[in-house]
């Protein structure tokens, strides 16, 4: 939410109040409180993230390998979430997140929710609740690793391609270790 | 900390001050600041997990692959934090964090932070960034099953045995994805 990352920036995430954010935006306190639980909420946009990624991991076709799966669901993210026209958004609230601890303990706890999520929508397809964590857990990887690629911009390439190519390369990794 | 964890589990862990904690071990209030920043930190115990496991990467052997090297890291996690003698205060420990919001953010930012470590002790001994992130990935992920099956405790094993299994299974999942 735009207004809320320009009140990070200009004063501060502490020195920030709600009925700032809200006044910002042009919405009431309680309709705030509607749209998020507190005010590090603001940034991470609820449960979309995981119901995205459970979608497409559950739309995959049946035959795709569990990180082929995974792909699928970066690629999810891509299309609906780190559009080109969000890039550089992301990357404020990235700088923002950087700057204060409880936001990146709720950042932390962001993650471990979305990786519960992919490990829960793999073993729904019928993979073994090992192979769903470890999938999982090198989607994580090539996904943050892709975040940090494509928020820096450098190409233009989208989202999903950096994802596809850091994933490869993930895998690749992990048969050398 | 059994005082902390005490008065957490009797009172919760929102309604007990820093105060109630110091009185209850017998020290001063600046003594437990000394100690630990702030409240939630009690749980942790500051960044020795952090010391260990970077102590026993850089001593692994120079021929250890990457995931024998995290392998070495769990042993001494087994011998010097996760003890038989502190299997209860362990399992009484996830209970209270389970319990509380704030002290499953602290916990999702350590596990980051440890993950950090290992990922910096690894490319010290020359493996590769990728390499060195997969496999303190799947080392963490290894660490994370251990510890629920060595602190739930049906069987008398030690934790590096529970570990040094759970590492063979995410290995063999890796190769399945």
């Amino acid at each position: 939410m735009i207004a809320a990352l320009d009140l990070f920036e200009d004063r501060g995430y502490e020195e920030t109040t709600v009925v700032e954010i809200a006044k910002r935006a042009g919405l009431a306190k309680s309709t705030f409180f509607r749209h998020f639980p507190d005010k590090r909420e603001v940034l991470f946009g609820g449960e979309t993230m995981a119901e995205r990624v459970t979608e497409a991991v559950t739309a995959a076709p049946a035959t795709a390998t569990p990180l082929e799966t995974v792909a699928y669901a970066l690629d999810a993210v891509g299309r609906e979430v780190f559009t080109p026209a969000r890039r550089e958004f992301i990357a404020r609230r990235r700088a923002v997140i950087a700057a204060n601890l409880e936001l990146q303990e709720r950042l932390a706890l962001k993650g471990l929710s979305l990786t519960r999520s992919m490990v829960g929508a793999l073993k729904r397809r019928g993979v073994s609740d090992l192979t769903s964590c470890v999938a999982a857990e090198l989607g994580a990887l090539a996904w943050k690793i892709a975040d940090e690629r494509w928020s820096d911009g450098a190409n233009g390439d989208e989202f999903s391609q950096v994802a596809r190519r850091a994933l490869d390369e993930v895998q690749a990794a992990s048969a050398m270790c």
